[in-house]
């Protein structure tokens, strides 16, 4: 299993007047790591669309909870397996830590979709993005 | 029992590149709509300092499921009442709505807590306020 | 000269971790101000790519100057004019105040541009759009 | 003269409906250079607080224009530099740039201030600070 890791020094505007990080931020971390990770297996949301005729991977399911508070200056390590590999959606695991300490815990459902005759509609996961994915997937 | 509603209209810049909602915002919105409710209540993050001896209300955990697509100038109806009002901790649920169509459920579980002599710990939810919570508990 | 008011409530992750407003967020505030204005003159961006054949009325030049603090809680009300209208750009000024007290000052320089053979170029100001934007003209 | 230099990837989140960057990140990404610098020279806001008795450097003006059109994926360097130190005040100037093409030029005025018995007054830089900044002033 590889485990996808980036850092992140938490930013004096990412917190609120209590001095923790405004919890939101989270999410918008998540959604960046999701795209760093997709960057770094060569499909960003433009290849998506030019290159496998999909349009981009909306959330279905979202959630995060929080262990510890983290603060302005804080360099948060943020680990990321996929949980889950389906059809057409599949599941991301993220971990928030400071050092050895777990600052939260977090996870995105996400979907396949294209442009149907319909409108937007879900799409099977291309092969060669499963293939990309598989080496992310944790043993169940 | 009643509802905590406002409704909002979908802002240019909270929309992404494939022009519906940047998912984070919607965690934005439940937290502005959760201090708007307290306001309404009389007792925003100040006066918990000031009247209560208390900090905030940091959250615990949080979580959002999408089930249609928002965009830019679309009007969002959004509903909370509370689902749970524990002893230290309480947890709220919002329905997202534009129309009669459901755009997105998530919820808030929050924790009162006061800086204490170890620093930052839970605390029992003061009685004024959760006489005013009450009237949003939803039935079991 | 008419002037476009909308009051807005300053929002707790608005704030930063010394307790005022993030500055960025207001140039997120005129942002939505004038897209607030466009849709209240009838043309929204979508509209403006349907109806007029152009593309959107981005930034050339953007200022704001902070005259006092405003905190989590104050109540902002946002004036705007337009104090240049070009043959394709036009200049908005927003002055933001809390009651009688003066809160900041801000200008944003747009553009009208349309998808060209070469790509993105400026386009005249529609003589339609013109129209609804003089009422907010300042006299010189 | 020294140049402070980082570099950005614009992340999706960053963009809106048409694609490039929504503009008030470029005022985030700002704040966020300073406030690295600020690190990099061995006082944060904490520091600022503890070691010198001042409460932040607040923002008295600010303005930013738009040379290109920035988008998702795009890395950015950005480069800064202090173009004046005055008394109590200083200036902080940034250039962005996807390559060797120009994307935005910004400034922030920014003020030192304490709290005084009167409430927040403008404070002197001090000398060690003043001694850091001072590789970073551009000639005049």
């Amino acid at each position: 299993m590889t485990i996808f890791r980036r850092t992140r020094l938490i930013e004096w505007g990412e917190c609120d007047a209590a001095g923790i990080v405004f919890y939101p931020n989270f999410y918008r971390w998540m959604d960046a790591h999701y795209h760093a990770l997709t960057n770094t297996l060569g499909f960003d949301q433009r290849r998506l669309q030019s290159d496998f005729g999909l349009l981009a991977t909306p959330l279905v399911d979202t959630g995060c909870s929080f262990r510890s508070p983290s603060s302005y200056g804080d360099e948060l390590t943020i680990d990321s397996t996929i949980t889950h590999l389906g059809n057409t959606s599949f599941r991301l695991a993220y971990v928030f830590a400071r050092g050895d300490v777990l600052a939260a815990e977090g996870f995105e459902t996400r979907v396949f979709v294209r442009l149907g005759e319909k409108g937007i509609e879900k799409a099977p996961i291309p092969e060669a993005i499963r293939a990309l994915f598989t080496p992310y997937l944790t043993p169940a």
